[in-house]
């Protein structure tokens, strides 16, 4: 991967947009909507193009590592940083999602953002409100059980976002495999002329994958949550040895993870890979997804095995 | 307003779009969202305006003033025929719904169309599609309430046609009155960079506004039709003459209809002109807006009052 002292030191988003302070600023914060859709159009109008990381902010280097995937495809790279009410549930942590802008910024722009797209909830959702985007089916089953309406708070600010943003690409971690799932169903159904490009899981060095939510877990908590991956590691082995029933693989997981102490299993499920409906057998690609509870902490992991 | 013939022979669209026959051919057929796509990108990318009008075809005077109107304002004149299945209830008129595609090219050429974009069912909705947008609230009441699953409908196919289009602005009619509001909360709240244009119902000349369900009916129901547009201009004279209440209005114009043999009242409401919600006063706007079966076809009409 390229390094952004590769690149000019003015870059092209710098050179472009007029609102850059070029002398030693790196990146710009841009809070509305109306200023966002009048960059991306100075950009896009000279044929230079778009690359987007929508985010909750909390960067950690999962994030880091999608936006300097997009930092290697697109001309300019706009992130946005908005933690997004309505994907979240009334008893869910809204309130206490981590949120460190100073930080963000700084890493942010160290992976290669030109600008940071940060609005308020008030700016995406003024009074009167009342337009909502809903992807059916693929929505129905995993975290679409588990958390009601959370998905349609996805899709609803992606949609929003993309309309601001206007970017060629968009790109999501394979970590929320069923939300990039959902999204390149919306953006294909709704005819948005733009890619979406998912980048893979990044896991600390003892396997957990990163999460902004791991930030809430305890010394005990953070150990029993290793069975995630380690559970998941197993069902790949289980599969390269032949397995190729569901319910025996699910099993073995069930089992990893109920061992430990901490741990409380939300949902275990295989299913394919882009319409998250349950497999009877595993034949081709198969999505094995789980959500597990350490103490309070919900947290997310998955594999995609191809046979 | 101007007319065609001011224009140069070959339009810009024609000089602009390499798949223009420009040898005599007026006028582009486009059948898929990626070729409307591509042509809307190589308009945009010269700095050219797009004005867009959908319609569901069998095209009357109502539709071709839009056309006009989008010709006046726009570089290049985009207008949609796709009778789209899911704004129509089961037991609506989805497959006798009149159709001439024939009589539309023409009479959308000489309004001032450049580009008709005309997909078909499947490229619009293919199997696995799951996508949908909806507007709460002001899809509640009026044709909302009458007809449950239109509006959806209609949001999710403007949503998937500005994509394909990408307009500067689209133009709908003042008669679907719910309609154009429902499409500028969803522009308003999806963060849509586009304009929204209303223009002014037509009519016939003996007051009947123009639709393309006139078709249906018969000579004595055409008659009694008439009883929509004439009890709409008893209340804007009660209005004229002082009166504020919504139910005094409403009673009249109930009564005027009524009258009639082959008439049956669906909904007569005063409503807020932007949020649709039934008003308890006349203050400010006031958008009187009814739906009457004449027979078996329902017919719509209204009109805003400034007090």
């Amino acid at each position: 991967m390229g390094n952004r002292k590769d690149r000019p030191a003015v870059s092209i988003a710098h050179s472009l947009l007029p609102s850059f302070d070029i002398n030693g600023r790196k990146m710009e914060i841009v809070h509305t909507v109306r200023d966002m859709q009048i960059e991306s159009d100075i950009v896009r109008k000279v044929g230079k193009s778009i690359g987007f990381v929508p985010t909750m902010g909390y960067l950690h280097e999962g994030h880091l590592s999608l936006i300097r995937l997009a930092w290697e495809k697109a001309d300019v790279v706009v992130v946005s940083i908005f933690v997004n009410p309505t994907q979240f549930g009334p008893e869910e942590d809204l309130d206490k999602y981590p949120r460190d802008f100073g930080r963000d910024e700084k890493s942010a722009s160290e992976a290669g953002a030109d600008i940071i797209f940060y609005p308020s909830v008030e700016e995406m959702y003024p009074d009167g409100y009342a337009t909502y985007v809903t992807v059916d089916r693929l929505t129905e089953t995993l975290c679409g059980a588990s958390r009601p309406g959370h998905f349609q708070g996805v899709t609803t600010v992606c949609m929003k976002l993309f309309h601001a943003v206007k970017p060629d690409f968009a790109v999501f971690g394979q970590k929320d495999a069923q939300q990039a799932a959902v999204i390149r169903r919306m953006v294909k159904d709704l005819n948005l002329d733009l890619e979406v490009v998912t980048g893979p899981i990044v896991r600390e060095a003892d396997g957990l994958a990163m999460s902004s939510r791991n930030t809430y877990l305890s010394a005990e908590e953070r150990g029993d949550a290793l069975s995630l991956h380690q559970s998941l590691e197993l069902s790949e082995e289980m599969i390269r040895k032949g397995e190729r029933n569901p319910t025996a693989i699910i099993e073995v997981i069930r089992e990893t993870i109920d061992a430990k102490e901490k741990t409380r299993i939300d949902y275990i499920e295989i299913v394919h890979p882009e319409t998250m409906q349950p497999l009877a057998k595993i034949e081709d690609e198969a999505l094995i997804a789980l959500a597990v509870f350490a103490g309070k902490t919900r947290l997310i992991d998955n594999t995609v095995v191809r046979v």
